[in-house]
């Protein structure tokens, strides 16, 4: 079984999650923007079937939104928890990841996501301090208490193996030292760290990370770092 | 089989798209907010199960999120498509619905949730303005073609009976026009107004907006009226 990714060519942006999956699963894929270039992801946006990228197709179905295509990849890949329950309570905890996620893209685009970031600056440095104060310490501390309420699974957010929510959470946090490190240093987040120190040392991680493959957080995915947006450096 | 829905008592908001949904199906459920009062919805919060409202329980399990709550619930209330390719496409789209609201949320909240309406009313004028010409045109040409390519259906958004699906955007048309009557005048949506009436007539929706269990949109929910980002009347 292969897979198609169709996402932008340049950012690791919300593709990053469903590429970390099929990474760590060791599954063939074809990242087909960084293969053909973002006509090819256009492309197939054509057919309306899908409102944004990212979108994975297999040899008989294409599926997007994040949290759908970890749901429809998560239990192949064996990256999903056994029982059913947790499974859905997995989906559910990913799909508090995307808001999650929306709500850092919105740091830096406010307005809304058809202007650039020049566009509007000042009230993305309002928006920040607002999502610095009071809603970055919700979602982690909510995360915090999603790991440490699991004591006895090794460390992870559900059952007792890693599943794709703990590779998204990865790559929150990744995401977060980058754009808001002054914010981050401020919070504690121990069980999160040490989430994201072990997935780091995964092997397929590691060398993922290493390679050509993986693309740079930069100024124009979800996570960005303009400095004017993060608390003053103390 | 009874269900609990733990959501604020004040507001059709994001609850209402899971009211429908056990309203249509003629299910038994007890609106625990509006019964016993918005501590009861707090109170179920502070296990930290969940990060947000609505939540939807029955004897064994507790569920949030809107389009996953209907992701489970779908298929005991008979408002899923049988194939299970359709069911996967049916969560897809309403993930589309999650996004959708969010930024019709976010016209009124552009610097997040946690402060009021009046301390960011011009954001939300020049949130308004791009989210009535960039978005919502992008939103309803896409569900409009959703309707109109599922030809032989009677006017369902997939497979051939009405889904949590059809439901869900009949609240959001509902919604809109009570929100933005300007901006929805000027576009054309047949396919979703032809939706809109159809449900509006089956029997226990028609039955239910007529009774007191319906919440009247109002200036505290995702859809409100605020003539100043809507377009301005002709």
């Amino acid at each position: 079984m292969s897979y198609w990714l169709y996402y932008w060519p340049s950012i690791p942006g919300r593709g990053e999650f469903v590429r970390l999956a099929l990474e760590d699963a060791g599954a063939p894929y074809v990242d087909v923007g960084r293969d053909q270039g973002a006509t090819a992801v256009a492309q197939i946006m054509r057919n309306g079937e899908h409102f944004a990228p990212p979108i994975l197709a297999d040899e008989s179905e294409s599926v997007s939104h994040v949290a759908h295509i970890l749901a429809w990849v998560s239990r192949p890949l064996e990256l999903a928890p056994v029982d059913a329950r947790d499974f859905r309570r997995m989906h559910q905890m990913q799909l508090t990841v995307t808001d999650f996620v929306a709500e850092i893209h919105d740091t830096h685009h406010p307005l809304g996501p058809s202007l650039y970031y020049d566009e509007q600056k000042e009230v993305a440095a309002r928006r920040s301090a607002v999502f610095i104060s009071d809603r970055l310490p919700l979602f982690l501390d909510y995360f915090e208490r999603v790991l440490t309420d699991n004591p006895d699974s090794g460390g992870w957010a559900i059952g007792h193996r890693c599943t794709t929510l703990d590779l998204s959470l990865f790559h929150v946090m990744r995401g977060l030292r980058y754009a808001f490190p002054n914010a981050l240093a401020e919070l504690e987040t121990p069980a999160l760290d040490d989430l994201t120190r072990r997935i780091a040392r995964r092997r397929r991680i590691a060398d993922y990370l290493d390679s050509e493959r993986c693309i740079d957080f930069n100024e124009d995915g979800v996570f960005r770092r303009y400095p004017e947006l993060d608390r003053p450096d103390r």
